[in-house]
C-alpha cells in the first residue's frame, strides 16, 4: 500500500468517525476531556519512556539544546498538558451556536448555526505538546485530528496519541476521532496535503520554512498561522517611560515565540533623548541590535540590512531605526511587517487613530506590548494557533475559528 | 512583458488603490455607487454597441441560444444592473463593524473589527452583469477588484469598467479599485490564480469545470462557489401536497441555477401514492426523469446511472429515486450531495431533526423549496456568490462575508 493510500484510509476513517463527533453532547465530550487528561497522568510513566527514546536521539543527532529543550516532557509539562485538556472541558462548546437568525418576510425560519469542519489536518514542529493541545480543541470544536508532528518527536507523539485514542474509546467515542498521520517521511505530509475532500482544514505551525512549503504546496484549505515580524513605533508624542516598558516587554520577555518584537522604529523628535535609554536597556538584556544609521552610533550595534528588515530572528536580536514622521513610520511597516502584530506607542490620538486605521495586520496595538496577541491574553481560554491569513480567521483562533457555519432554514411547505 | 508581469503590476496598481477605499466613509462610497449607476444609464449606448459585437462574434461561431441569451445586454438589463449598484449604496457598511469587544480583566480595550480583504480577484462565465454586480459589491465593502470575464463577453466587460472607472474617478476614488485582468487567453487566468501576495481572495463564478480548476491551480487563496447538486427527500409523513409543489418549485421554477433541485428522494411508504403524482405533474412541465426501477416503471423515465445521481443537469433533469427509509436518504446525500442545499418535505420532528443535525450542507431546508438558498431570499441585499466550501463563508455570500477582521487593543502603557 502506497503511503498516499495510507494517509488517504486514515483520512477516511477520520471522516467516518466525525460524523459521530459532530452529533456528540457537549456533556460527552467534555467527560471525554477530562477522561484524556486522567490518562495523561496515570499512564505518564509510559509517555516519558518514549520521550526519553526522542530526548536520547536528538542528542545522538547532535541536535542544539534549546530544540532537545522544546522536546523534552517532564512531569510538570505532562500536567500543563492535563491542565489544558481539563481547560478545554471548561470551555463553551462552539457547535450549534447559533451565529444570527431571523424570521424572513415570508414566514420562514432563518437560522445561521456553528458546525464542525469535520477533519483537521495539524502539521507541527519539536514540541510535543501540541499534540495533547491539538487533540483537545478539535475534538471540543467537533472536528476528527489528523497529526503530523515532526519526526524527531515521533516516540513522544504515538505514546501520547496511544494513550488519547485509549480514553476516547473507554468514553464511548470513536478512537478514530484522533489518530497519526501514518509515515514519517516527507511523502506522507505531501500526502495529507493533496487529500482534498477527505481532510477539510490544514494547520501548520512552526517556522516559516514548514508554513511556506504547506502554503504552496497543498490542495486542501489550509490556514496560515504564526510568523510574526512584529513592529514596535515609538511615536514622538510617546510617554517615553511607557515606550521603554513596552519595548524591552515585546522582546525581552519571552523569545522564540511569534509575538515577540522584532523591529523597533523611533520617531526623529525623540530619538535623542530615547536612543541612548532604549539602547542601554535592550544591551543590558543581552540584545543585539541591527540599525540604521542614528542606532548605529552606539557602541555594539550592528548595521542593518533589508534581510533585518524582514527577518523574524526569535532569538535576542532587534533591527532598529529612526523615522522622520508617522507616513515613514507606516510605510516601513506595509512593505516589511508579516501582519501579525504592530503597535504604537503614543500619547497623540490622531496618531493612534492614523495607525490603527492603516496598518493592516491582525492585531494593532496601542501603548501596549505585541506579546498580548495571544489566545490566552484575548481571554478566549485556549488557542490552536494564530492566523496571519485574511480568509476565516485571523489572529489568535480559539474554538470558534475552528468551526464553520450552516444554514437551517424551516418552512411549512414555502415555495418561490 | 510577459502575461505574469503584466497581471502583478495591474494587481499591485490594485493595492495601492484599496489603501485608499479602505479608509473611505460609508458616505463616499455611497456615492460612488450611485454615480457608477448613473454613468451605466447614461452611457447605455456605449455598452450595448460593444455588447452587440460580442453577440455578433458569438453568432458566428455558432454558440447555442441560451448562451447568448446570457450574454445579451438590453435597456432592461442595463437597468437592473444599475438598479444592483444603487441597492448595494442602500446596504449597510461592513467595514468598522465591531464583531466582538470587550475589556480585558488587566484593562486592556479588544475589538474586533471588520476590514476588507483588500485585493479580490473574480473569474467568471458568460454573463456581463456580474462585471457590475462585483464592482460594487467589493467597492461597498472596501476592496478593489480584479474582473476576469469570459473572452465571449470582452467587448462588453470593457465597456462596462470603463464607464465604471470613469464614474468611480469622477467621484474622487482611484479609479484603480476596479479593473479588468489583462489577456483573454487562459495564461492570464493562470497568472491571476499564482499571483499570491498581489491578490488576497480569488472567486471563481461558472461551471464545475471552471470552479475545479480554479480550487486545483490557484496558491491565492479561493471560496469555491456554487455547484449544487441539491436534494429534495419526501420523507414517508410528509405533506404530499406540499411535497409536489416543493419538487415543482425547486426543479422548474428556474433551472441553470445552483439551487435548483437535480434529484428527488422519495420514501418507501409513500412511493405508491406520490410517484404517479410527482411524475405526471413533473413529466407536463417538461421534466425528463432519470429513475430507478421504481421510477423506471412510468413511461418516459429514464434508467439511472451513477452519473445521474453525482450530475448537476442545470436544464430540466431529474434523477429520482425511492429509499427504504431515512438513514438510506441521508446515506444517498451523504455520497452524492455537493453540499450546497438539500431538503426535506416531512411533518415528523424527529426526522427532521435528524435530517438537519446529519446533513452537512451549506443549506438544510425543512418543507420549503431549495430555491430559498439564495442571498436575496435570506435577506442580504446583495450576493457575490453562493459558497460550498467550510472555509471563511459558507452559503450565499454578502457584504460581510467580503471582509476579514483585526483586533485593535488598546491600553495604557500595559506589558505582561
Amino acid at each position: 500500500m502506497t503511503i498516499e493510500v495510507e494517509v488517504r484510509e486514515v483520512a477516511q476513517r477520520a471522516r467516518v468517525a466525525s460524523r459521530t463527533l459532530a452529533l456528540a453532547t457537549r456533556a460527552q465530550k467534555d467527560a471525554t476531556l477530562q477522561a484524556m487528561a486522567e490518562a495523561m497522568l496515570a499512564r505518564a510513566e509510559e509517555i516519558l519512556a518514549a520521550n526519553a527514546e526522542d530526548v536520547a536521539r536528538a542528542e545522538a543527532d547532535g541536535t542544539p539544546a534549546n530544540i532537545i529543550d522544546r522536546l523534552r516532557l517532564t512531569t510538570d509539562r505532562l500536567e500543563g498538558m492535563a491542565q489544558g485538556l481539563r481547560d478545554v472541558a471548561g470551555l463553551a462548546d462552539p457547535v450549534g451556536e447559533v451565529v444570527r437568525g431571523s424570521v424572513l418576510a415570508n414566514g420562514l425560519e432563518l437560522r445561521q448555526v456553528r458546525v464542525p469542519f469535520g477533519v483537521v489536518g495539524m502539521i507541527y514542529e519539536a514540541r510535543p505538546n501540541v499534540t495533547a493541545d491539538a487533540a483537545g480543541i478539535c475534538l471540543k470544536s467537533g472536528n476528527a485530528v489528523l497529526l503530523r508532528g515532526s519526526s524527531s518527536a515521533r516516540s513522544s507523539n504515538a505514546a501520547i496519541v496511544t494513550v488519547l485514542r485509549d480514553a476516547v474509546a473507554a468514553s464511548g467515542l470513536d478512537a478514530d476521532i484522533v489518530q497519526l498521520v501514518p509515515g514519517d517521511t516527507h511523502d506522507s505530509v505531501k500526502a495529507l496535503m493533496r487529500a482534498r475532500g477527505d481532510v477539510d482544514v490544514l494547520i501548520p505551525r512552526g517556522g516559516a520554512g514548514l508554513i511556506q512549503s504547506v502554503v504552496n504546496e497543498s490542495t486542501v484549505p489550509v490556514i496560515e498561522t504564526g510568523v510574526g515580524n512584529c513592529h514596535v513605533y515609538v511615536d514622538r508624542s510617546a510617554d517615553l517611560d511607557k515606550a521603554l516598558a513596552i519595548v524591552l516587554n515585546a522582546k525581552t520577555h519571552r523569545t522564540s515565540v511569534c509575538n515577540a518584537a522584532e523591529s523597533l522604529l523611533v520617531h526623529a523628535d525623540v530619538a535623542d533623548v530615547f536612543l541612548p535609554r532604549v539602547v542601554a536597556a535592550l544591551q543590558a538584556e543581552g540584545v543585539t541590535l541591527h540599525g540604521d544609521d542614528a542606532f548605529g552610533a552606539f557602541d555594539g550595534v550592528e548595521p542593518a540590512t533589508d534581510d533585518d528588515w524582514e527577518r523574524e530572528y526569535l532569538p535576542l536580536d532587534l533591527a532598529a531605526r529612526v523615522v522622520p514622521d508617522l507616513d515613514e513610520a507606516l510605510d516601513h511597516i506595509r512593505r516589511w511587517s508579516s501582519q501579525h502584530t504592530d503597535a504604537i506607542v503614543t500619547e497623540d490620538q490622531g496618531a493612534a487613530r492614523r495607525f490603527v486605521a492603516e496598518v493592516d495586520s491582525a492585531a494593532v496595538l496601542v501603548n501596549a506590548s505585541t506579546r498580548f496577541t495571544d489566545g490566552g491574553e484575548f481571554g478566549f481560554g485556549a488557542e490552536i494557533g494564530i492566523s496571519t491569513q485574511k480568509l476565516h480567521a485571523r489572529g489568535p483562533m480559539g474554538l470558534p475559528e475552528m468551526t464553520s457555519t450552516k444554514y437551517v432554514v424551516i418552512g411549512d411547505g414555502h415555495i418561490r
